[in-house]
């Protein structure tokens, strides 16, 4: 349910609302005003749907959404191996069942084109939305997930302030968008860009080889790097506080 | 006075704010600079009334400023249903206040008009802001009520951080507007539709079954399958950790 | 010192960042991007200045920026009347500090006048920035500000939960931002009013009143309605749990 | 990795995405939609590189990601002279590698020219990006940092609300750059200065000085402020509880 809402929130804001316009407002004549949430609120979006979500059911899951998450936790040793491929199941069946509920509402508005306007798939190349190569796309998910799985150690750690995780999480996904969505339209989930690919199809599913390889590269790279650097033990610390 | 809020920021921040301009900003010659607050503003108005009231409120009254979040409560058995006529009544009563308020503050602007302004109604059809048709306007009311009483419902339970609940539940109403405004205007809320249908009149009256049907039937599931499938008792789990 | 920063950083925000264009971005031959703020970015700026200061010195001063809240809560009996006079005096102090450093910076862009660009003052009618009457104004300071006082008082009292009044205090003060800014430039505070009159000068001065009154008496109103009705012993009861 | 991410994350949301447009989404015939993150967005990014790292590494570096800071806590006796050095090599460190793979990913798309982008490298009088005076300039970044120390210095102090701090100090530096973009494009960070101006060169490095030294004098002076007049002992105080 949690990739259900990731995917049914996020890439709904995208293709819902984000270039929104209507007729009534207006800031010339035959000029519209831009209502439309735009990429502020598209990164708002995405990363409200995991801040909500770890915390309605963050105590019954523990709330992975995103195949990338879970590898980078059982590769920190703080998830069971055997658990993996039950918790990435089900994200690929959540992605899937929104992206064809998102289709069904998104074809009730006249004139809708699932392949034009792409349902929020990610794309590289001449599908990245501001064109950027293979090469700065592939670096750009890597470095993101990296830092995305640090900061989820880091705030669930048992070391960190107890609650605020979600808050952390959450709005770190936000800025990941805030920086990423014209290079990528932003992954750093392979779930979340399956979701979409599979009713798009063609180009979404040639490209959706590195939407699985490097942000799970990053995750698997997080995860030994905070177990193996920042979890050696250290004196309590308080925040800003050095001794 | 929770609803009343509500309402009153969330419709007043749409009638009021979401398209201003000023003669003074221009991006080009004749061209206004879009100041107004568009859909990010408001879904961020929505969910901040929700957000300050629970603080304010939520320990004396418990916070319930909509019908299909009590229904959704009394279906997980956590509301006496003998006290949801009287909450309903309140919900109504202070909707149609703050409407009446709001539309009072509107027309002290030369030249408002409220048909056309609709005072943020909801609608579908072509009522709906964006044109979506009659199914997908239920849809997704349906499905975004539904997923907010299951976070509602996640973030107040006992096993859940203790003082965020009203972060996540605010954040989430905006998330759901963000989603889908252009949709429905959004509701998930039959009283927050009936305060301004009721001064915009004819086709926001005859078009209010559906924000009363769908919201309430989402909350009535959520309510059943949280209680049933979510409520069976899990070993306690820290977010994000298993084991 | 409070007092200061809302000004410096509410006003700052609205006077050099509302309306920002650079020649370098543009949507269209001649029509730059619109990369200022707008409302949307001035109410977060002001809401954020006091989160940061109830967070900053909340336990040192208790954190009032606004002579409305501090009367407000001396009507709910949680001020000495005998402070009241130091209080307010400094709040007025910090304003005038802040409009008066905000006015140098500001006077380093060409071009500058502080007449034309108003310093963010707060008025009625003409100077309404949506043309707003004094009747629709006043109302909206009045029930503005009453609201603002009831989350305050509800969001301080010992039953709600601990650490989290600035976040709900602070994102109300945004939440009136974006319901208000283009009826009176929002107000609900009388020292915010004066910073900015007394460099502008005329007619700010002259509709100054207006932003004492309204929001005095909605805040008298608020912390006696509050003291008296809703502070009455009940039975605890946790965020949206009904016994 | 503290200041990798502030200069990665802010920067990267400034360069890739504030002035980003499609060609599919338009509000007139030959004019797009400004669906980039502007101003508003980018301060958001700033200040959630703050908020994310201080949850993720705060427990275990104190997550001091700006020279100012680490000065303004020794000036506040919080943070050993010794250590100075190091964590001020690290800071420039973080943010030269951070600019280096920021420069990587932008110049991955057609037609990146990093002199006329200028990476969100700094400036002042004809490079600040509202042509601010040298004076304002200095007098912004100035009061600009004083305040931020002072809102980290109170937020981590040991009778502020636990676990906070890093929501206080984050919206902080959400806040400064709401106000300040137009003005400096907004330092108040020696090591983020640096970072881009390294690529960038020329104007960037000549302007540098007043970038190192205008954000460390404020962090000075907060630091003695702080610690001589508002660390006075007082009896503890709840948020605006008076007695």
């Amino acid at each position: 349910m949690g990739t259900f809402w990731l995917v049914f929130g996020g890439c709904g804001s995208a293709v819902l609302a984000a270039a929104f316009t209507a007729d009534g407002a207006k800031i010339a004549d035959g000029t519209k005003f831009p209502l439309g949430i735009g990429l502020v609120g598209v990164s708002l979006a995405f990363g409200l749907t995991v801040l909500t979500m770890a915390y309605a059911i963050g105590h019954i899951s523990g709330c992975h959404l995103n195949p990338a998450v879970s590898v980078g936790l059982w590769a920190a040793k703080r998830f069971p191996g055997s658990e993996l491929f039950v918790y990435i199941g089900s994200q690929v069946f959540g992605a899937i069942l929104a992206a064809g509920i998102l289709y069904l509402i998104a074809s009730g508005k006249p004139g809708f084109d699932v392949i034009g306007s792409g349902l929020a798939a990610n794309g590289y190349g001449e599908h990245s939305p501001g064109n950027f190569s293979l090469v700065a796309c592939f670096l750009a998910e890597l470095v993101l997930t990296f830092m995305f799985l640090v900061i989820i150690l880091g705030a669930t750690d048992r070391r960190a302030p107890q609650g605020f995780a979600p808050i952390a999480i959450g709005l770190a996904l936000t800025l990941i968008h805030l920086i990423s969505i014209p290079v990528t339209n932003t992954s750093v989930n392979p779930a979340r860009s399956l979701g979409p690919a599979v009713f798009v199809g063609g180009w979404a599913l040639q490209q959706l080889w590195l939407f699985w390889v490097a942000p799970l590269l990053g995750g698997l790279l997080a995860g030994f790097f905070y177990s193996q650097v920042l979890e050696v033990p250290t004196p309590e610390r308080q925040f800003s506080e050095v001794s």
